[in-house]
């Protein structure tokens, strides 16, 4: 397992400059003014490096959204009761939650993974069983999981993606269901940003008051109890994480590897993309932020890993829905390159040498 | 056809509070925290709303793409040839454009109009023709068109919507084709939004330097010759518009009344939203801002309608595609609330009462 690990980093290499130059290029050559489509023509640039390839194709879309219990909800960190994340679940196979109805807009598949619910769950075919455990451990009483476990959910994601790849698979979205799960979110935001803990702990689904601050005062008693080192981030991961989000760190990891734009979604996949880019700092140019939600922190971790995020529509929800909402645009930006002629094909005439 | 014009407003009616607030009540029973889809829950409210309908739908899907020419460009407003305008909406009619990508993308047909391009375009099957005149006239010298002109141009917009509603027609977005049609449209904003020429005259397709201080002295000149009067909107465009604005008031004005929601694009569709919402101050709630665009004043001219855009890409296109991005996100909001069960129909727990 830790050669799985070792070797998918080895895997990732830089962007291809060389596609991105001719994207580039192309674009520039399209009927319309240049630079008139604004981010959806970076975007295309950067999905053409990704995919080495000078007209990048988005065809075969997959939202693979992770599922896991947390110990710490234990501590009240949440309104909603543990058994929801199980619901919840199967409100994804039977196809009627947002993610399932924003998949089907953007003809996304969906990839249901148990990673770590705390329940037993029904066997169906459409569901993933990588069970690491029944829900992690009290965070605020010592580590989630153990490193072995922590390398165990990074590998699940890892294969998953790999095992996608003969379904076709041009771009990724990541998503995640887990009551509780903002709490270790914030953990482990606060551990690889240097950020105070008030700043990137949250509402979540709706805490106020007197419960948000005892949320906040959870968050620091987990750092307190468990002190993990920013600087071995499968350290981060088992002390203060999750399995579902251990899993969308293998599904970033084996994206890059395999050369496939990531469009990651809100504060949970947020705290996988930290401790994912801290394994391989290069990681970070395959990611595309669908969007920044109204998670406290959010905005910040963004910032922290140096994305600018496509959609601020205040929605936080998770499960992948903003990043199902950001597959729609890369998949605009990259039609726009691969369906329109250029000038001189279209017949239409350029602009005055005059110009800038 | 002043008749048109003053039925069509008429028939203008407020918002279906009933069906809002069914909407709202059914959104906070679905299966995921109350409020987590942000902004796509309030569009769908406003929806409900302008359609009257408790569960909004959006499945026939329109952008009207008018394209007109301006006598302005004399003046060298613009870095494009005039031939340009015609070239595009050839361009349109063949599938090539921007906006023909977006729109497949996203489902919606395209309906083009010549509103007054300044060359014959030869007859095609999908190009409707409501041709005012070859061009407007140079307002830096005098005025754009004449009242009755203004008139025309604004029933032509009226009268396509009218004709469009036979072959169903959930949401329209609405897009423009001119070469030099920032510059009206900045003298409309000027004059609708009090705000200075300077502030709300930016670079269009490209124009820098020099060239943009040019520009903005022939807003002025514009203004001064023309003495607009901003009570009197169609004064305002008949002076300092343009064909291609005037029709997309119509279209604004009639899908309003027949309570067809309203994606409208960038600053030119701006611009008539200026004038459109001064006929008719209660069209507002019909409209919905696709995104904000590169261009300055855009985003002033938003604030002064009172409209927060859903997206912020830096686009500077025109064409209705920053609409057609809107429509997507509106087409999200209405599926969320049409397809997701609530939480007593999919059996999942809801939060503790102890929850705000």
């Amino acid at each position: 397992m830790a050669e799985l690990l070792s070797d998918t980093i080895e895997m990732i290499r830089p962007l291809d400059r060389e596609a991105m130059a001719e994207a580039g290029a192309r674009q520039a050559q399209l009927t319309k003014p240049q630079g008139s489509l604004g981010r959806l023509e970076e975007l295309c640039v950067q999905l053409a490096g990704i995919q080495g390839k000078p007209v990048p194709e988005i065809r075969h879309k997959a939202i693979v959204t992770m599922a896991g219990d947390h110990g710490v909800v234990a501590e009240g960190v949440s309104l909603w009761p543990q058994e929801v994340t199980a619901q919840m679940v199967y409100n994804f196979l039977g196809g009627g939650a947002a993610i399932n109805v924003l998949a089907r807009q953007v003809g996304a598949r969906i990839i249901v993974v148990d990673m770590g619910v705390a329940a037993d769950l029904a066997p169906d075919a459409k569901l993933l069983s990588r069970k690491v455990a029944h829900g992690t451990r009290n965070i605020a009483q010592g580590p989630a999981m153990t490193r072995e476990q922590a390398k165990r959910a990074v590998g699940a994601g890892i294969e998953i993606v790999a095992a996608e790849l003969a379904r076709g698979l041009d771009i990724v979205g990541t998503g995640d269901m887990g009551i509780g799960n903002t709490t270790p979110s914030s953990a482990i935001c606060a551990v690889m940003t240097g950020r105070p803990v008030a700043e990137v702990t949250g509402r979540g689904t709706g805490v106020s008051g007197q419960q948000l601050v005892h949320k906040r005062e959870v968050v620091e008693k987990a750092l307190a109890v468990n002190r993990p080192d920013p600087r071995e981030p499968l350290d981060v991961l088992a002390k203060v994480g999750g399995f579902e989000i251990g899993g969308l760190v293998g599904v970033m990891l084996a994206a890059a590897a395999y050369r496939i734009p990531v469009v990651i979604d809100g504060f949970i996949s947020g705290a996988a993309a930290l401790i994912a880019t801290a394994l391989s700092p290069g990681l970070k140019d395959f990611l595309i932020a669908g969007h920044v939600s109204a998670e406290a922190g959010h905005r910040a971790l963004l910032g922290h890993l140096g994305l600018k995020p496509l959609l601020d529509l205040e929605m936080r929800l998770g499960e992948g829905t903003g990043a199902a909402l950001g597959i729609f645009l890369a998949e605009a930006a990259a039609r726009v390159l691969g369906e329109m002629p250029t000038f001189a094909e279209a017949g239409v005439s350029e602009k005055s040498e005059a110009g800038n």
